[in-house]
């Protein structure tokens, strides 16, 4: 199949904490086709995550690492000061974590993709990429870097040869050069499940991001991407999903 | 060689957080054969996994797992309630997480050996027992536990033909059929090295645990432990090492 | 006005952390008439401390410090093993805490709930209960202690001649001598709300508990709790209060 | 008497955290006139903080609220990303949890100084200076604000005619106007005991702070702070009393 006829949809899931919980995890695993997992840090414990595994392998549905920073209680998306050294080693711990919690849910992490602020600084530092990267690389080569399309990870691991996949969002706006609209403008967030899964097959059917400024940057792209902590996530995800097989594309995890 | 000739020196380390530490692991590098390394939920965390396992290889020291109860502010010493699903899912969790940091450091681990309050259940209570050997195996059925000799994960693993190794104190007192006379009662803790240093020495030639009751409880015993978060620690360990090597018996890891 | 004229509804809230919540606290806040808030051991930080008081103020709700034992992973229901001095200690730091979070949003602490397991603690065991009243009273004198009906602490208050009232429970049923079924028995949670309802109107109106064995237990009662975490709370909080108005009993907090 | 003939001596204190220690409190408390104590979020916990205002009692030292950002594994020096709102939230909750452990200790807070990242930030960025400021009044308008010499938040203190008290370092190198220099470059940390003594004696009599560039910077001083995290720190505070002591400079607390 070609890039038009086929894409993964990935969500963010067991970003519970104890008896919390935010998205109704249940019901998004019967529509993704990937899930990222957090792993402890932001969100998730050893519990939540072994729940989640075994509800993704249920569904057949393919499982990611999603590590992010030490930081419960700003949820990973503040960015904590640390040094690339540090990077490299908190998201080795969190990888390494969510195989064993994999295994023992007879499960397997197939992929590996950064969380809030340590994941939009893969996106824009070069530094943090290549740490992020060698962490994941250092623990397990055969691991694919799930990477924002157009961003400094998914460049550096093109250009080493690792294996990498690229994400876009059907809930977020994009500006510039295909770069997300930063949360605090307007249109950063679209809220809107109709005009969410009509932006997801255009993305898909033209390979391109649409930007505000009303261009079309071309992108290869191998997962659209649900944020799971909306209260309209669920109805996101089912629109997209829909639209996206209404018109022919088939959902599928992008990890074998 | 006969298990009078041979015998590994394994003590806990990494157990400092952040910028607190406990043990002067450097000096205690030099001294034992095997560390076994706290896995950020009792104490321990990303860095000082690193550092540890490093400063490890370094000496050529054999490294194992050291998970404990998520209890930074307890060190994990107080028994917190769990069931042994829980307990299963903790242990994976850190299993995992240390052997991805052991990877990012170009070492191995070998070994699991749990904590705290958590290892004196798997000494005493055939459930936890259970969970903890599950939750290794789940992860890597190569590894080895080392556990309390003569308590019960011993037990099980001997009779499942699972991979164990039996270890001692040289630092704490025993009492009845061979338990640690507990914390609070008078002899339960041995501060003096040269104490210490002899009854490591008679306990690995007459394969067996002296009691406070004056008997000598015959058990095979692969490793001596030292507790490393006494002022003491050092000094214990260095005249350990110097009295078993000075009765002919070779200090090694049990792990290949 | 008699006792069986006027009575307080209390509700635990703020029971959030960073980005998540448990229950609806603005609808519960327009139901009852004092609130326990979390102060950051169970549950709780200083941004969900500060707006749950700031919201109380503004319907008119009193406000008390909950304390619990220091687990979020736990939300505060596990027995975590405690010195009494511990205990005195976390209560007093919380309590404090949640006074000046009281004082920020321009509201004030009017009296102290032991939570969850500490609560528990509370209604049975007499070195716990002294704990946390020594705490309270070290910390502030006025405050006044809310107590399980019948329960170690109130016992203790009432010899002492320490500022004290008692609660039930709405929504939980009841056996021999006034003690709460334990939540893993049959009966042990009232989740219909209008038998809650019909429940709390007997136990006011009789200033009696009615126990499982068809028993009716005598107590004096000041308030009436209905726990917040479960997804019928706040239908058996509207029940509960309508059905009280409707038999001419007036809601209002005990503290002045 | 003048300014030249007495001066306060603070260091902080009560820095661990369960088992974890850093500072020689005990030996600490017998040289300084103040202690700064950790109030739970960076460093400290109950119980070491109600050790440590007990032992300050018996050793007549005042005692200060010291709050820091909820950093345990950075120990409070990394700028984690806040509101104001958020900054007096937290500092309001640290304050008023820390009045509460001196109560039960029997002693009582005179004063609060920010610690670390975020005291760095009352030193140079006008919003936070009034963000704490604005929580300790909020708390207790009493209290004095022990401010960074030269610094935003004295700044704002001395124009809104807060309780206000200003501090400089025996160990630290300034700059420019006042600043300290920066960790990372060469004489920041003075570590030799006798060249700290003469600072601080140099500082006292001048009323004013040498900088690198061979100036000296006029300004009020009313504490000579010593950090009481580094191996020296004891050698160190031992020389400055004894030198300013020598020179007949009388150590009090600031507060009364």
């Amino acid at each position: 199949m070609t890039r038009q006829q086929m894409i993964d949809i990935n969500a963010d899931m067991g970003e519970g904490f104890g008896r919390w919980r935010i998205a109704d995890d249940d019901a998004l695993l019967k529509i993704v086709s990937s899930a990222s997992v957090a792993c402890g840090f932001h969100a998730g414990d050893p519990d939540t995550m072994a729940r989640t595994f075994a509800l993704a392998k249920e569904n057949g549905v393919a499982i990611g690492a999603h590590p992010g920073f030490a930081d419960l209680a700003g949820f990973g998306r503040r960015q904590i000061p640390h040094s690339t050294g540090e990077i490299e080693r908190l998201v080795a711990y969190q990888v390494g974590a969510a195989q064993a919690m994999a295994a023992l849910a007879g499960h397997r992490i197939t992929y590996v993709k950064a969380h809030g602020a340590l994941g939009n600084l893969t996106e824009t530092n070069d530094d943090v990429a290549a740490a992020v990267t060698r962490a994941v690389r250092a623990v397990d080569p055969s691991l694919i870097c799930l990477t924002i399309a157009l961003g400094a990870q998914h460049q550096l691991c093109r250009e080493k040869g690792y294996p990498v996949r690229a994400e876009v969002f059907a809930d977020r706006g994009y500006c510039g050069e295909g770069r997300m609209i930063p949360r605090a403008e307007p249109g950063a967030v679209i809220t809107d499940p109709a005009a969410a899964a009509a932006r997801a097959v255009n993305m898909v059917l033209s390979q391109a991001i649409p930007t505000r400024e009303d261009c079309m940057i071309p992108t290869a792209m191998d997962s659209i991407c649900i944020h799971s902590d909306t209260p309209a996530a669920l109805a996101i995800a089912g629109a997209v999903r829909a639209a996206l097989e209404k018109a022919g594309i088939a959902i599928r995890p992008f990890a074998p």
